[in-house]
């Protein structure tokens, strides 16, 4: 059993990334709950020397949050790794073959909840970073720092957004970072990712005039406008991709009227839609280019948009090359630069620096019996490490 | 006060029908409720020379309903007139100028509920066949006959369609039948009806597949689809119109999809419409019609239709010329032929013989302070004397 503030590490000091990451996957850290994860990374960063920061912030109407900002050496160039602690519920805990929260090692595979999602991820930086340190006789060629949070997959109010405030408060600007979320659809190496799309998210409300259907010269029929509207977006793609995007994508989710009399033209209709979009557009622009097609069509509307990101992309260079040359020195793999899939937070910190992200297998990710392979843990502990010695090269 | 089986009738044994109107208002005979109204009819129309019918018709599920078929003469020509006793609900009964069941005159009017729809149209035509009857001392030069159903406000189910079943088993068939149904929209004299839009309401199920809006090429959009099925009937117009008929329209009368999750692609949506369609269509062309365009849209889907009454027109002739003529010659004014408005007992009398609708002015029909003008009463009842007249020349 590891005492405290030990990560079963070696005789260099160096930790053991899969004794790590068991130990973080039996902190019960579900969104909003601390549930000792940060804690545990607080002990094990500052006997390596890291300063460490503990951010608790709260917002009305909204849960407090912990955070951790850590940062060993104090000159350039600085290495930033960001990750979350949090994870989501386990769903149905009965139908798990290990305990979510046991952390537990079984036919090679690491099980619980965040082992790929993604605290098989930061325990793999961390132990890096330990090795790392070791070989430099417990320094570096610069700095490294871990930015972590407990709410990522919550509403992020409370996260990475103010962190990155703290941060640039403080003078905290790295030079370069990588997100350690599972980007790799079925290998390890498979894929690095570059990019987010944005995504915008449109409330249209069209009004009509209620009438009898049998004289519906007396009547204006909403869910007509509506169909004239939405019928030009049906194709559900808006471009043709750009250098680093798929096409951005419009999709309808619901259309709701709630008219039970099949002889009266109903008053409004509602409907609600989602686009997720590359870097042709801004949510600015395409609010202008809906509300332009919108106007076409002669009808009284009111439109709402929310935007939970604009899109991203660091554009592939010296961070991109750096990740793949890593992975690809360890795996035999050179990543695929991708902007697929959902967001994370490597859209805030785009503001800060160049961001990519990579990590490990996601196939099991917010799943029940979430796992990822024991040497796939092992391997990107040397991606991750040969990457922080290539960047202090 | 009025004994019974007496219409207030002139020496010459003539009814009058501002009386008759008054008594059948008296009769609460709100749907399915007989009220005595059927009653009445059968106590006025026997010692004129009728033989009565009284015909009781149930069904499961269904209220039992009163109706009555009184024919008057045994040879042709065949005159027959059809009506309904029964009457819409009165709504707010304290809103009442005077009590909807009171058949009061008052200012040159008569109130109450069913003045207009249909019970002052009725007693126009008993009055106007007794007129005639005692022109011809007792008998008519063929016959009149009156189909009187308690159910045409209700499912109908009960009534005329059965009445007609009858008749036709009986070999009871009219050659002309004027229903005597409100179709004047100001004056007495505005407007006949030759015949009615038919009416389908159309249930449409669009089968998607479930997914993430981030990765729309795993999922299936199903309103993406509906868009493109129902847009392009989105103009509300299936054709230009036909001779006797304005445009058949499309109202879509709601869109329902009721998916709250704003980033996932719903499995399916339901549309549910209306067309109210002339004589270029059928409901069998309209359903083929519907399927083959939403056929070209290649999604997966589910539709059932619903005919409430095909369209029909009593081509102008003969008998819409009689009415015309009858009408022009007391009030001045040549109706109008029209085929607007909803449906009515004509769409099922259609199988039997020509038929055309006229009677009182219809504006405050299924209202509060529902009434006609007394004048309007004694003109129609001229109108339809008028007219047996000429049929009989
Ligand atoms: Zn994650
Ligand atoms: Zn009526």
């Amino acid at each position: 059993m590891a005492e405290a503030g030990s990560g079963g590490g070696d005789s260099t000091g160096a930790l053991d990334p899969v004794e790590v990451a068991g130990r973080l996957i039996r902190c019960p850290s579900v969104t909003p709950a601390e549930g000792g994860a940060i804690d545990l990374l607080e002990q094990l960063l500052a006997p390596l020397g890291f300063a460490c920061h503990r951010l608790r912030f709260e917002a009305p109407g909204t849960d407090p949050i912990e955070n951790l900002y850590a940062r060993i050496g104090t000159g350039g160039p600085h290495f930033c790794f960001a990750g979350h602690t949090d994870v989501v519920p386990v769903g149905d805990a009965a139908a798990w073959t290990v305990g979510p929260f046991e952390g537990e090692v079984r036919d090679g595979l690491l099980w619980g909840r965040g082992a790929a999602d993604m605290k098989g991820g930061i325990a793999a930086f961390v132990a890096a970073a330990s090795r790392v340190i070791a070989e430099n006789d417990g320094t570096v060629p610069g700095s490294i720092s871990l930015l972590i949070t407990g709410d990522e997959e919550g509403p992020a109010v409370n996260g990475t957004t103010r962190v990155l405030d703290w941060m640039e408060a403080n003078g905290e600007i790295p030079d370069a970072c990588v997100v350690g979320e599972p980007t790799n659809p079925q290998v390890l190496g498979d894929m690095m990712k570059i990019g987010r799309r944005g995504s915008l998210t449109g409330r249209l409300t069209v009004h009509g005039t209620q009438g009898h259907v049998a004289y519906p010269h007396l009547a204006e029929n909403p869910i007509h406008h509506l169909l004239r509207m939405l019928e030009p977006f049906a194709h559900g793609q808006l471009d043709e991709g750009t250098a680093h995007f798929p096409p951005s994508t419009l999709m309808v989710t619901t259309i709701d009227v709630g008219n039970p009399a099949t002889n009266v033209v109903p008053a409004r209709a509602t409907a609600v839609f989602n686009i997720r979009f590359n870097d042709a557009h801004t949510s600015e622009s395409l609010e202008r280019m809906l509300r332009a097609s919108f106007d076409q069509k002669g009808a009284r509307y009111e439109l709402t948009t929310e935007c939970s990101g604009e899109s991203f992309v660091t554009e592939p260079g010296a961070l991109s090359s750096l990740v793949a040359d890593a992975a690809e020195q360890v795996t035999g793999r050179r990543p695929e630069l991708s902007t697929t899939g959902g967001t994370s937070d490597a859209r805030f910190i785009k503001r800060l620096c160049p961001v990519v992200e990579f990590g490990l297998v996601g196939q099991t990710m917010h799943k029940v019996d979430e796992r990822v392979p024991v040497a796939d843990v092992r391997a990107l502990t040397d991606i991750y490490a040969a990457m922080l010695r290539r960047f202090f090269a």
